[in-house]
């Protein structure tokens, strides 16, 4: 289950301070330019240091493609790629394998499996997002070809003021938020009617992401509350010749199926989960524990996600723009 | 892109107004009791009729078990079911078949396919949920025998108000609203760590029914305005010797895992898209139409989804029960 | 595991002496047109009663569609059809719930459920395959729009002779057989480089029809004892142009990829399991028992088998052709 | 489609003459020992040298695991791992690149993907093999934990005799040959009744492998020319208690279940493409081309694919046993 998508898929791989995080994007078409450093200034992207709160782990994700693009371009083969792992001190996260850390993976973590990697979280750091934003990356180029731009912003009420931020690291605490993401040009019809509703599939993506807890599209959580008559978004005939809608409560998708309107969604991330304040916990025998503050986190990381909800966009967009290949004969 | 599940899949089918909506539902384990007549009272809690402004079509929708279940108990052997559509009156719906009904799938299924089944929006219909609530029935069967329970009710905010309900009936308008969904009696360790976290498995699973519009578990959407120190789920030593969280911030899912606290979600549905009023509205050639006012369509599907929204979380916590079972050699 | 396909997929279900035989053809694409008429007649292929030494039992399969095919043409939902089951008589079985037949499925079944549904065999019977050639006709069909042909015939050396099966069947014994079948048509270009190779997708498929017990394509096992000079398709350019080969040792798969010649296989099967003869046999507990002769079934079910045979080759060769239209953007 | 499994899934990557061979084993058990020692002595049996006829390019497969396996044992994680090209010489295929080479995969990778890695076959080399060999040396120690072992052997009738070997080299040509492929110990009840038949996975599995023109298991295709009661596999009650067949005919399988008999199976092989002769074909146009010999490719692959064959087979194996966990509650 480290594997997503259906015709287009990726498949990572990589704990936190072992040697690489990697992945495999199969299914890309062949034939299509990558620009290479195209792909790596998108992958820093994701990199710590560019805000007030940010880890002061220097990550260096450089990106090696062994396989899959040759001169520029893809080869319809599975493009293997990994990210080293250069600054791993396994001697920082010795003392914790014993212990639970509250809003952590830790404890179930050990349910699920009986064993557990404690250097730097293992395969439950946020580290591993690193794969997607290459193999997300990959995907934006080939969408960019098409016509197609995915963006995400951070949303007006989150943690975007630098004062507030400031506030919060000074406490010791921590802030979540919400990302908002936009998807352009996207063609009618890409999606599929029942369990592959392109809202799904994305909700799917983007909930995959370390620390989301809620997704909503279009008019979201607000149509519930709303009557029908509010909602309704009306056809019109453009000047194009074009069928479009008037307005765009629905999102960009009706029916599971995107209508050529812009597809908008919202993604909600909780607080990180390791202050820099002492927490009280137990260890596995259910002992009370007190953790000390813990440092090399971001107090946000909303900002570095940016990059991370593009490319699970963009993955579940260009699998579905595949899928519809195949809806004729 | 009809079927759903790793190990346990559904697979369904069915036109509204076709012959028979059905399904296979495959990977059941063998030896399970399954009691058809609690099924068919499962089933019979989607049915019409049992609220204000609800739909007048009279559905009975007897399930006809076809294969998998003998004697009273699972086979091993994949279950295919049908529920036959008694009620189906084609010549309704010949005027839509060239309208583009707002906030419906007509458009969209045009623009993926080509062709469309107008009669009663096809497989765009809600009627496909019968087969969705027959699988799940039975998965909610195979959930009790271990302890496992599965519950929604209408969130107290939405339409549950008769009043407000006969109002908006009256203006031949139509409400949404929010199903909270309980699971209670999870074992820790169910889940996947990464694209198949368990909360985005159940989001995924419940974006696919008809008219969602937002999805969220534990504190949601208010995880994002919080600080880090305000949703801590402080673990604790129980009476009992088993290790539990003070507070359930978390919704039941840490790193995408169950931790053994009760699973809580909450599902958005957008307000239902067919007014019994006059729409306007463009024919495939972008020509403006008028539709009429349109009858047997209920004014707010909340109370009739409940049994599909328990369905959905029984599904995919069976899923991952299974799934469990091969963490270890 | 009843589910078979990548884009195209077929799901089955049913028991032999259950209510019905039934399948969910899902992937389809919209818009072929089908011909109901054809179709039950591609599955007439299958019935008993048109060989010597065939069962007495009359099968009558009709095939209900009952979703994905209106007014003569696919919608592009899940096709889900069922075949009733009209002549079961539970009582015939009910000596053999206690007995593991030799080369049958009753002890590996029970082995892997600790359940079995004696009734003729419940699943494991080879009634199940009358869904195959259900979803296999239908994509007979679509591909004879494409210009593609699919033929099995008995191959020279096996049970063709009359005469022989005669003899067989006065002795109270069983034959087996092989079949070979032919793709005509298929254009070059179909197929994946890696697990997915043209020839592992059929030899998957042909090996899950019941009683199969080696596949072989192009000059097969011939080839291991060949010199690589022997086996040479060299290439050449046609008078129209096209560049083909001039041998077809390769059976018109070449690195797992159509090369646009015949595709050629064969499939061998075993000779039936049941003798009508007394066979020794031992119980549940390991006790010696004898079983009387049975009666009502094939001597030889190779002749039966060939629209089995086709159907099987036909999703997997239609699949092929959908998988191709997504490897360009 | 470079995916293979269903529980236990491995993805591959790498073109011949890239920066790296690799792959992604997924869905290990969390807990199993690994002895990496061990498993680069397995993937040691898949290099060069060892016989009269080898290629004379010295391979050197280190085997770097990246993933998944920590302090010994499995995680649980995808254990991803690559295998560094050392010896890529691209200069040598420029020539090939505008040619189709006979029985190599030349046209129809073209035919499909519209370009090609003409380095050494890019993908379409046996050089892919090399991480399916690590792959499926994790799962052989996995089985072998279990009490389950994997044995390739070249058949009797087989490339063995170094005389005959010899004599084929120094005329420049080349040879296949068949192996047989035993795995013991395996439990009663691993396999699906139907599409995911235990031979048929094993089938699909073996023909994945390149060169690969047949299949079989038990007594094959001799089956087909046999008479029912010629090939019974009559039960018995062992000393032990257990119940097993007298005979093995079936090869361990009944109804695509195994029945804990060992499980036999035999793979043709074709003969190597790539003659040390001048060369007859036509370049893209069609024009005729003569290709001079070619030098460091092997005479007969049939020795180095002994664990290739083992590799596979394990991967199917413990994929079974994974899933037959889930057949119950």
């Amino acid at each position: 289950m480290n594997t997503i998508g259906k015709i287009l898929t990726l498949t990572t791989f990589g704990e936190s301070h072992g040697p690489a995080m990697g992945g495999v994007l199969d299914g890309m078409p062949a034939g299509v330019e990558i620009d290479l450093d195209e792909l790596q200034r998108f992958v820093d992207r994701r990199r710590t240091g560019s805000y007030v709160g940010a880890s002061t782990r220097d990550e260096k994700d450089r990106v090696e493609v062994l396989s899959g693009i040759w001169q520029g371009k893809t080869l319809g083969t599975p493009i293997g790629f990994i990210v080293r792992n250069a600054d791993a001190r396994s001697a920082d996260y010795d003392e914790i394998a014993r212990c639970y850390r509250p809003n952590h993976a830790d404890f179930t973590w050990e349910a699920k499996y009986g064993i557990r990697d404690p250097r730097g979280g293992g395969r439950a750091s946020a580290r591993e997002t690193v794969a997607r934003v290459v193999a997300g990356g990959i995907a934006v180029q080939a969408l960019n070809r098409l016509g197609i731009t995915v963006t995400a912003r951070i949303d007006a009420n989150s943690c975007a003021s630098a004062a507030v931020l400031e506030q919060v690291v000074a406490q010791g605490d921590t802030l979540g938020g919400v990302i908002e993401c936009v998807v352009s040009g996207v063609p009618a019809g890409l999606g599929e009617p029942l369990f592959g509703k392109l809202h799904a599939r994305l909700a799917a993506a983007m909930m995959s992401i370390p620390s989301i807890h809620g997704f909503e599209y279009g008019d979201g959580f607000d149509m519930a509350s709303k009557r029908g008559s509010e909602v309704m978004d009306l056809f019109e005939k453009r000047d194009d010749g074009t069928i479009g809608t008037v307005t765009n409560h629905s999102g960009g998708i009706q029916g599971g199926i995107s209508n050529g309107e812009d597809i908008v969604m919202r993604i909600a991330f909780k607080p990180v989960p390791t202050l820099m304040r002492e927490v009280s916990t137990v260890d596995r025998d259910g002992n009370p524990v007190t953790l000390p503050p813990r440092g090399r986190h971001d107090a946000c990381v909303v900002p570095r996600a940016l990059p991370i909800v593009e490319a699970m966009a963009a993955l579940v967009i260009l699998d579905n723009y595949l899928i519809k290949k195949t809806n004729v004969l």
